[in-house]
């Protein structure tokens, strides 16, 4: 496919052209950086909702009932997963398609998993960017999922519109852990599998600990309870996220938040662009295979390695 | 401290000077390369071990008892914690005070949390090295423990001689959740509160998954069950890494896993270089703020402004 045919079946919303677009990003190859300037100007109309929460959280099935919920109301629905996984599991692509079903192969819903390739990263990069084909081809709610709760991954949700936490009862030491890196984050939270037992308490350390968090935009994150393996609470749950929705967009530091995330990006982009300028100058690929052994042998300190590959280019 | 003093304390294990140069090497301080090309050729004596696993598993207590034991056969200890925290929760250090308090105010111990420093990241790069401070400091033990099981956190934990992956019985989902992330790096399974219902559950699930991985170096992953908060299982699991330890130093593949971390290092310290470079030329971070208006503002797709900005300099 052409460039110009690529993207003007991408703006038509078809699912091919998205899925190709979305792996010459992710890949990082020739004429990525083409699409994405002609995809950025016509981005901005989707609601890009991100979620996260420690595994074991049923964020998974929350994610299906929340796309099916939207389905229901007529909307287009992408969902973009995080998942750091590995060439050897496989697992990416294996629960694509086992999901792709559970929604059904409605030609309205777009899942795809966004995993690392090599060492080169980039994957917080490839994930916004997918996002912003999605927007681009008119789907009308981007889910972003994460499974790790790295920083790397909070980074990612952070950028979407409206970012939501999954917690479940009886966590204990969880809430402690998670609050660290992922409390303030959260313009909603979920208390998922909402049927079991601690449901109360969980609430109240919730509460408690929001109560000492100082949002610059003074907003207070409602606490949705939810039972996403039996559907329940899914509406309450997008009746939360419309409101911080319709909140932010008014809210005075919306564009202090959106140049925030657009730095994020641009460093991010920036990173990745030199590195891959670096490695892409003639031997400096075969020059880092000889110091990685000389590290690894303890014949080199890395900083000098380093500064040796920076100062042959 | 002048750099001679900081560095010749350091090499005595200060605990002072081991604290003030992690410091500089976390905020990327004047003199943080310096010290690390003197720090790098005086390790490789320590046993690094690298612990992992999702939120609630214990993961903290397990350490605290690892290192108690340790510390009881003369040992001394070095705790690297990876934290995803924020400013806002100032959850690291006020968690560093209360677990020295548990292990005792014992100067064989040095506890460390790192996080990430604002937007330019570092934070692989500042553990692996703060690691390697420890080691050149003449710590016996260094256990680098993450909290986040993100793609970053993963990266971090393999570069240690023993991986170890921490779990707790009934997970169900979570195994299916982690498996993609972590299930091959574990040199070491540890099934934590095997006191609880569906230990066995737990192990046969895990053996089954770790009969279908395929390990360049063959090894068999043995599975210890601990009950940290009790004190269980703890010899054993000692014992499980100190063979995997002794296994990986006769293998044939281990320069080849040491290779394989040494270019990972390389490329996060080159990264990391690079970026600062840029931005620290002059006028870049003006032009970075401006920029990421526009783009927030979406005058500006985010790939022509940093081709601006790598043109610029």
């Amino acid at each position: 496919m052409l460039h110009a045919e690529l993207v003007e079946k991408l703006f038509a919303g078809e699912p091919r052209a998205v899925a190709r677009a979305i792996s010459k990003i992710e890949n990082g190859a020739e004429g990525a950086s083409k699409i994405m300037k002609e995809v950025f100007p016509n981005t901005g109309n989707a609601l890009i909702i991100g979620i996260t929460g420690s595994p074991g959280a049923g964020k998974s099935s929350l994610v299906d009932k929340l796309a099916l919920f939207y389905l229901g109301r007529g909307d287009k629905i992408g969902i973009v997963c995080i998942d750091p996984s590995s060439p050897f599991s496989g697992g990416a692509i294996l629960g694509d398609r086992i999901r792709m079903q559970t929604l059904g192969l409605d030609k309205k819903v777009f899942i795809r998993s966004m995993a690392t390739r090599g060492n080169l990263g980039g994957l917080s990069r490839a994930t916004v960017d997918a996002v912003a084909i999605l927007d681009a081809a008119g789907f009308d709610k981007i889910i972003v999922e994460t499974v790790g709760v790295g920083q790397d991954e909070v980074e990612i949700v952070k950028t979407a519109d409206v970012s939501v936490v999954v917690l479940v009862p009886g966590m204990g030491d969880d809430i402690q852990a998670i609050k660290a890196g992922i409390m303030e984050i959260g313009d909603v939270f979920v208390i998922n599998k909402a049927d079991r037992e601690g449901v109360l308490r969980t609430e109240k350390e919730l509460e408690s600990l929001l109560s000492l968090a100082h949002r610059p935009d003074f907003w207070n994150s409602p606490i949705v309870k939810t039972v996403a393996t039996e559907n329940k609470g899914i509406e309450d749950l997008s009746k939360a996220i419309e409101s911080y929705n319709d909140f932010q967009k008014q809210s005075e530091t919306s564009l202090i938040r959106r140049k925030d995330i657009a730095r994020w990006r641009l460093l991010e982009l920036l990173r990745e662009t030199l590195l891959a300028k670096t490695l892409g100058a003639n031997g400096t690929n075969e020059k880092l295979e000889i110091l990685a052994l000389e590290v690894a042998e303890k014949k080199r300190d890395p900083y000098s390695a380093v500064e040796e590959i920076i100062n042959s280019i």
